[in-house]
């Protein structure tokens, strides 16, 4: 395994004896579910970023808050690192295990406390599902609109470890603008309310930061969501283009029109084909690029935007452009989408998903730019993307038994996410950093910025016990990585100025 | 004056010789605008809340990010505090200066840089006036959605500092969710950005804890704002109600619907006549509450939102309902309550506001709660505010020559805030903690949660030099209070468990 899994992290660590830890942690919560054989523990060795993979020391699946207050007590007084986990659908190895750390697996917290329609909230325990929420709201109308395409699954406690997005964030937002307040234990034990259910908070926005900290600065142990009510009414249009840059074009024409879709993605040939072969979704298998544009809202609202959309499509060159006749078809369109990650599985061995995020403008370029680094290093890559809001997710293709091919795999996906610093993005959108992405923090950021990251951290966990190893780079890291920092363009790709 | 001003703030800072700083900035920056005249500071000695005034020990009015560098550097390298001011319109006191603590007053940086239509963002100086970005962004279309009633004069890097909102701000939400990036100075004179044109940045998010951090961590020196579409059509309702509780009930009835208004504000019968006698709005002087409810968004869509919210207003038991005919009759229904603070001025020699949020539910029992204290402590209270997302501005009614008076507005005001805070709301909705609710964030917040908010200001600033005295109360003030804390409900008002 050549991802560039970081020793040094676990390394250090003093090393704990697994029985004696558990029994400390009996003696603390007697009910609390703890396990250490080897076979109960090989589940939980990876999260969805499964190239990844380290046996934890030893799993607690507190179901209290009490029995969690005594897993981390228990670690600060022996000095051992805790990992959090939700439900392990993470794509950036967030939630992978420290062979000399505890993994927190917040399963059992699974309970939706309550749903008060009238205000449009509802407060719910971590473990609960993104999809469940929205089940559970349903009969008032209401939803809970992130969804990122794990949402049967993931847990809304890992959303907001991840500050996760979905189809639906261009309109909607991401996880941080879905909640009202969060309830955290830190590393020393407390438990600590940010944000309120009321607009804003004083003090300084924490339950912002805390929103996306990938488990480093405290445990999430409830969770109040905003519900919305359901659109009256919701309509797809799919476009076919024959040129991918004409495809970015119509996503400009289309937000410059003022119409925010409640979804706009774009897959290119590869992908579609994937997608075709796999779904059957009727998609037109010779287009260069597809965009799927979904509209929502009023009934009236929604026909009248879906028409002006239309002329715009048809303006930008769309070759052809299809509405959903009825929601079969719509569910159709979007099970292709939605689908192409596990498509793409299909015609290639192994395949890696990266997660940049660039201004709109750039989409041209940045495909450009990924068609001729694709060249490059002899490695396929299919483009499925958010395009609405500039969240790329370009796939590399690669064999895992061909030597060398994953190396190659890897030194492609970091090159396109320095390509997305490079034009004023970034190197994640919405799947994290985790211990996938550390590398490219020390190019996204400057050493005083990730100074200052430190210092939060710090103020927060100043043992560094919550999550070592992910999210933050240390100095030292970045320095050996030997590049630093591209920092929101201006250098000449691909030359990296050296730290 | 009885306004709780600290004098413990101040005191204990070294006494600094103004001629000799002055000089020591000039060192540094040449063509550095300083001013150490009485009579040139004088203006300076308060912001929009003019109850608490300081002479500051100089003022430095830089015109380049070297210049906010050099008072920076000088300022850390003789321990002196640093109290940056937008454009001084605040209403709680942030920029209010300290005796021995150089101003730094942002004006000189009033250049937009960049407006960029397709991105739908503008590059501006954190001195350019809010309404000054939407009349640059008004010929392509566009505007800044967050409108705080001082649009005309208040500054963009103030927003930033305060977080602040607006009528509108119910729809398009506050500050934090209208800027994309900022550039700020650190107290050690390093350039950090902050957040990115991309959807998201990796890391930690700290452009939202920067938003509303009131000077405390960091000077800013560039903003890149979103900008919205102009809505096609925009409409706006007012219904009378012969009831305040039941003007409430018709705000969860219209938010419960699902509609989203533009704004949605409500007046209550002494805030309606003040504003009649003031603007000739044309309001209704006998109803005990008015609602005004602006729908904005394609036409047809507003048309249709407008008879269903029509319709919810007679349901909820309105008295009377008008529409505004024409564009002027719609400016007139807003004048009336854009300049309710200022009618209120007229009506009674002072006049305190208070900007307490919270739960929507809350609002009837709340509004029965102020009219409680209002009689208990014999000073009228007008009640003025953004009713869509439970953000309150009580006028408290005094004259401060009568003696006693003041005091007794000020703890008139102290108890409505803590009054928020029972049922599960904030002491501040858009205005910020500054110098007013230092005393109130005792009242918010646990001992916990406080030393959290210190260690957050030690990573950015460890000596402590930026805005001292603001925003975050020290434990030992806290301690003195007396009071801390009632934390979210629960306990009985109006007795507070004590710290």
């Amino acid at each position: 395994m050549s991802f560039t899994y970081d020793e040094t992290i676990d390394g250090p660590l003093p090393t704990v004896d697994r029985a004696e830890l558990a029994a400390a942690l009996r003696a603390r919560a007697p009910a609390l579910e703890i396990l250490t054989d080897r076979e109960d523990l090989r589940p939980f060795e990876c999260d969805g970023l499964a190239a990844y993979r380290t046996v934890p020391l030893l799993v607690a699946l507190p179901s209290t808050i009490e029995e969690v207050r005594a897993v981390l007590m228990e670690a600060t007084a022996r000095g051992v690192p805790v990992v959090a986990r939700g439900a392990g659908t993470g794509l950036s190895g967030g939630a992978m295990p420290l062979e000399k750390g505890i993994l927190l697996v917040m399963a059992k917290f699974n309970r939706i406390l309550d749903i008060d329609a009238d205000a449009g909230t509802a407060r719910v325990q971590p473990g609960v599902r993104n999809l469940a929420i929205s089940q559970a709201a349903a009969p008032h109308g209401l939803y809970y609109a992130p969804d990122p395409s794990s949402q049967i699954a993931c847990s809304i406690g890992g959303n907001v470890a991840e500050n996760a997005g979905g189809v639906h964030c261009l309109k909607y937002g991401l996880t941080v603008h879905n909640i009202l307040k969060v309830d955290v234990l830190t590393i020393d034990g407390e438990l600590v309310t940010l944000g309120s259910e009321a607009l804003d908070s004083p003090g300084f926005d924490l339950l912002a930061l805390f929103t996306g900290s990938e488990g480093m600065l405290g445990v999430v142990v409830e969770v109040t969501v905003k519900l919305l009510p359901k659109p009256q009414s919701v309509k797809v249009l799919m476009a076919s283009f024959d040129d991918v840059e004409r495809a970015g074009g119509a996503v400009a024409k289309i937000i410059g029109a003022g119409v925010i879709p409640g979804g706009l993605e774009m897959m290119d040939n590869l992908a579609i084909r994937a997608a075709e072969d796999f779904i059957h979704a009727d998609y037109p298998v010779d287009a260069e690029a597809i965009l799927l544009c979904e509209l929502d809202g009023a009934r009236d609202d929604v026909e009248e935007e879906a028409e002006l959309v239309g002329a715009l499509l048809r303006e930008a060159g769309a070759s052809d452009l299809r509405v959903a006749r009825d929601e079969a078809e719509r569910q159709r369109f979007w099970a292709g989408r939605k689908n192409a990650f596990p498509a793409v599985g299909r015609i290639s061995p192994d395949y890696y998903c990266m997660d940049g995020t660039i201004p709109r403008r750039e989409l041209p370029r940045v495909l450009k730019g990924i068609a001729a680094l694709s060249e490059h290093y002899g490695l396929k890559v299919a483009n499925v993307f958010h395009a609405g809001d500039g969240n790329m997710h370009p796939l590399i293709l690669f064999d895992a038994n061909q030597p060398g091919e994953m190396d190659r795999a890897e030194a492609l996906g970091g090159r396109i996410l320095e390509l997305c610093v490079e034009v004023g993005g970034s190197i994640t959108g919405e799947h994290g950093v985790g211990r996938e992405k550390i590398n490219q923090m020390c190019v996204q950021f400057k050493r005083d910025e990730i100074e200052y990251f430190h210092a939060v951290k710090a103020a927060f966990d100043p043992s560094g016990l919550l999550n070592p190893g992910k999210n933050i780079p240390t100095l030292h890291r970045c320095a050996e990585f030997g590049a630093m920092h591209v920092h929101r363009g201006g250098l000449p790709f691909p030359e990296l100025e050296r730290f």
